[in-house]
């Protein structure tokens, strides 16, 4: 893949900074949005890491992502850490594993994934469109189609649910795919060397013991276990 | 499940610090040892947060445990930011996503999720013996059965490898697992709602294209396709 910028919208391309420039493999780095959006928009979980007093924190939660914006539940961790966040320089990353790479010797084993770090102050959104706007986005990330289908959220519910929100500005992508990298030495062909995919796919939904016996599964949900 | 601290082998079980009591859904830790490797065990990649100068980075990496120490993959941020990382404080969050809970409400959306956060000072691993044994825990834990079955590394590949050692003495552990908690006055049996699993599995064994044709898959690799 080439490293130089490509406009694929018309947000402009990753810019290396101090913070994003992949110094170890830079041939691994993507500067395409689309690669940075590919990622988010495919991933279910980011780590949010922040700084608390200088001690990093690395907490796990939704996200969902609108044009330039992401936007990141802000009730998972304790609250005091988001009001750490918030104002602050954080950093989201995304993590797809999309296989283990299995070579010819130990040093070259890999992982194949597709990783993107954001970099960014994060505001915590206070505005009450914007709040619900985000919220769907959040929302129809994690269950497309849900928001129109279960009940809406109530004033007290929306005001105890935070919402943060960081621009795409300042990111950096890194793919690894394809074959081990083996030294020529080690190619002599007897010993197996290859991929080992990784999958997420999800399962037959559960119905809740409360729901009517032959409630069936709504379409925006069952589509969801054939479509990966 | 309990709050009370079990214990499940011969380490002390996790005790609450400021940075890991669980302030916002206490009933959600644990505080059990087994919870705590059950979720490094089964997981591949960890999220490594450092502070570089204050701004947080979230790193995915892999990593293995031996007992009460984590050894993380050194190599696969910019060297810089490992050696930023050496002998300061860090956060390693390992997370295992295994549902999307789907409730009658948009509010009481959620995950089912496994969550394990690790903090402590890590330290790069020079002793010879010690880096090997780390080494192969790491790749043991990503490809097992790989270690022994492929050449070993040389004094050269080992000198270019950084390993490093993370105690397992500071660690809070989140579980989230069942139905969505719904508002009773949500529970009209009309709606459905419920969870929809999510699983990571291993696809078929790509063969790189030196390999021998015929060569048969390793059956320590092509058992791991099945084997969950």
């Amino acid at each position: 893949m080439s490293e130089s910028p490509l406009r694929h919208s018309s947000a402009p391309p990753l810019s290396a900074t101090d913070q994003t420039r992949l110094r170890r493999l830079p041939k691994r780095a993507r500067t395409e949005r689309a690669a940075l959006y590919e990622i988010l928009d495919t991933g279910l979980v980011c780590h949010l890491g922040i700084a608390v007093n200088g001690s990093p924190r690395v907490i796990p939660t939704g996200y969902g992502r609108a044009g330039e914006t992401l936007y990141l539940h802000g009730s998972t961790g304790a609250r005091s850490l988001l009001d750490a966040a918030a104002g602050a320089g954080v950093c989201v990353t995304v993590t797809r594993l999309d296989g283990i790479v299995l070579a010819r010797s130990v040093f070259h084993h890999s992982m194949n994934y597709r990783s993107a770090m954001i970099y960014g102050v994060v505001r915590v959104v206070t505005d009450a469109d914007e709040k619900l706007a985000g919220l769907r986005t959040l929302s129809e990330h994690l269950a497309p189609g849900q928001w129109d289908a279960v009940r809406q959220p109530t004033r007290k519910e929306l005001a105890a649910t935070s919402l943060l929100a960081l621009p795409l500005t300042e990111a950096s992508v890194k793919v690894r795919e394809g074959h081990p990298e083996d030294d020529e030495a080690d190619l002599d062909g007897a010993v197996w060397a290859g991929v080992l995919p990784v999958h997420r796919v999800f399962g037959d939904p559960v119905p809740d013991p409360a729901v009517r016996p032959g409630t069936p599964v709504p379409g925006h949900i069952s589509q969801r276990v054939t479509g990966l």
